[in-house]
């Protein structure tokens, strides 16, 4: 009983105020595949260049991470480049290289087919489509989008999400797909173009959990030194989909194991911005993840 | 036993998304006196002109606000015209005619220099300072500033909050003041200017309470309408110092009498956003309050 991943595996360049990272293991299917590797099983599709180095293959593998999915190709990996503002509210990407993922193809393994849970990173989302359909029977889909897919691939997007059981994504995203500002207007919308769960990533503000009976909310964790904020919103979706893959959730999802869900994912984007990358993750115990939730439950509580 | 409140006592002209009122009550005193009302005797202090509308000094009066101290002298009441972004995270002031406020010198009273508690709205800090002195031994005293103050009398600001037990200011403030971006740096250093209480506010995401011993936070209510976010804020530390007098609270603070102020202060920065002005208190009900509160401890329970 697996979660499979799909999404992108890169190395990324990070400039933030605390330093910099000419090189670094990077891309949203690798953060989520991390984060939730920590609750469940996890096998991750993508592809790579043959630069691709065997350590980071040995690391996904060290967390449990099943790579078979994980295609090595000919050319190079996925690159991006991109530097934060002196407060780290605003990001400029320098350079982006597609490379071996612009012909990026999703084959799932016979092995994942069968697997009931999928989590669909943000990619085009007639791939999410693809990746979806070649499941056997998923009982619960969680995925992401973001902007660039929400104005210029709007029907294919409403298509893919119309299959899906969690929509995640942040607050302007939200905005702009379901043209409300307001954020219970807008969860609403969106509840009616299928996903019966909308989970709003606010970073450091939090995250709203929307069901059709009602909304859970929780402020972010409070960090005292934030390095690089890369990848907190994949770990937000690795702890929220790995939390519900561990406990063999089906899709009758009761209210408090879904807010457990949402707290785990906070806690994991938390520690995702105590490192550069995924770094911190090389060192993270449960234990620290389970003080952390209980942390924020002592801190939230009245 | 009552609450002094001390600050601007005003007309404003607001324009939103949802409307515009060309001359509607406002100012820091008023939101903060008709917020605490709901909760605590209380009793204000400040300046109006030969314009201001019996009608109005008649609502202070039928919420039990005790208007003694509220001067009203040759001139006119203080004006202010502004107008919101479309999303109304910003807004614009169009114009600010201080009038009579301009040359405002609270003097208490009498009968308010023995009260036990005492909220101190935005004004300048010299003049927060001497209507302290005029109490005689007050057992709580919380007050608020302003960006303008922390840069122009900054000597006079840290003077005066010194003396403080709560400082309720809003995150771009505090970072100001501390010259900290992360806010937990900037609370640790702002706790060591004197108020043993720092309480962020952040609009729409709600508030911080930071102690020396640890930290409280709590998301913002999610409104399904902003009408008008025009005294929110001072709405919230009228909830707040007015929930704590009413409970008749010394200097001892239990922290669950902390966390639960802070969520009436929340609830009632909420309900003034409901309408323009302060117009939503005139119908607003204490079992309104109170089922806001429950509604607010079971979006945020996990």
């Amino acid at each position: 009983m697996s979660l499979v991943v799909v999404g992108s595996v890169a190395y990324d360049g990070i400039e933030t105020p605390y330093g910099k990272r000419e090189r670094i293991l990077g891309g949203a299917c690798t953060y989520i595949a991390l984060a939730a590797s920590f609750f469940a099983k996890v096998k991750i599709v993508g592809v790579v260049g043959e630069d691709f180095a065997a350590d980071d293959i040995a690391w996904l593998e060290d967390q449990g991470v099943d790579v078979t999915g994980l295609d090595r190709v000919p050319g190079k990996t996925f690159f991006w480049q991109g530097v934060y503002s002196p407060d780290m509210n605003e990001r400029t990407t320098l350079r982006t290289e597609l490379n071996v993922f612009a012909d990026f193809q999703p084959r799932l393994p016979e092995a994942y087919r069968s697997q009931p849970y999928l989590m669909l990173g943000n990619i085009q989302p007639g791939l999410q489509s693809s990746v979806r359909s070649q499941m056997q029977a998923p009982r619960l889909t969680g995925g992401d989008t973001m902007n660039f897919w929400i104005d210029g691939h709007r029907d294919e997007l409403l298509a893919a999400i119309a299959h899906w059981d969690f929509l995640m994504i942040n607050d302007s995203e939200a905005r702009l797909l379901s043209g409300e500002w307001n954020l219970r207007k807008a969860a609403e919308k969106i509840m009616a173009m299928g996903p019966k769960t909308l989970i709003i990533k606010r970073g450091e503000y939090g995250a709203i959990l929307f069901r059709p009976d009602g909304h859970f909310i929780v402020p972010g964790y409070l960090l005292q030194d934030v390095f690089d904020p890369t990848g907190a919103g994949d770990c937000f979706a690795g702890g929220f989909m790995g939390y519900l893959a561990g406990l063999g959730m089906d899709g009758d999802l009761p209210r408090a194991a879904l807010r457990r869900a949402v707290i785990y994912g906070s806690v994991m984007g938390s520690f995702c911005c105590e490192a550069f990358g995924p770094e911190r993750f090389r060192t993270l115990t449960r234990s620290e993840i389970d003080h952390r939730y209980a942390e924020l439950r002592d801190i939230t509580d009245f």
